[in-house]
């Protein structure tokens, strides 16, 4: 009995872990060397946190096909305007959206095409989870 | 004083808005009809919660890079093992990380080119946003 607790000492370890736990130094170094700084980690998540509201969700998706004013936003979105101009005031502090004055007019656009991208994968991947049969699409990956 | 009121009644609107408020009945119908679901912003805004945490910017960064083990992944990230998996299951929950056994070993890489690219694409908007002199450079949009 005494043999087979040694022989299987980490049987017990979570089951997303590796059986042997061993750590590769130079891979670790060499990833930690390329990692998202600290400040950098805290403005990305604060960016993703922004970004995890169905309503601003709902106007950065009428946003990513066109630039839109707030009556228009608010008509999309069905919110009032007020609604509307609090949830751009955020996005705008995050650097998401920006806005364009045009004589008596101000339009919102997305404030760069990486939004725009991180936008636009983000909707495919929640598309194409949500398919019918994705697990069994996947197996085959 | 009775005229001058009526000529500009909207002056008090706010500044974000436009001093015309005016929908555009063609516009929001076209944007509308090509808005993300309800059920699919809801999905979006959690998948963006989620990232919104930065230990788990930090996992994810780390695993942009390559896939790795949970016992590589905590000496990377400098957390136990045990907050490593934690981490990971929430992210597993919203298939943003997959892992792969390969014979003792269990290995998490980020779950799509969609949430590859998503996160790449934030990370370089927040990196422009912090790079010395972007509100100069962007004078010029």
């Amino acid at each position: 009995m005494v043999a087979e607790l040694s022989t299987s000492p980490v049987r017990s370890r979570s089951a997303d872990a590796c059986e042997v736990p061993e750590t590769d130094e130079a891979r670790v170094a060499l990833v930690r060397r390329r990692l998202v700084s600290e400040g950098a980690a805290l403005d990305l998540a604060d960016t993703f946190r922004v970004l995890g509201d169905p309503t601003r969700v709902r106007i950065l998706d009428a946003l990513s096909q066109r630039e839109l004013c707030v009556c228009d936003l608010s008509a999309v979105v069905g919110l009032s305007e007020s609604a509307v101009s609090h949830q751009l005031r955020i996005l705008r502090d995050r650097r998401l959206v920006r806005p364009r004055r045009s004589g008596r007019m101000v339009y919102y656009a997305i404030d760069d095409h990486h939004i725009m991208d991180l936008f636009a994968q983000g909707r495919r991947h929640v598309e194409e989870n949500a398919a019918p049969g994705p697990a069994a699409a996947r197996q085959g990956d």
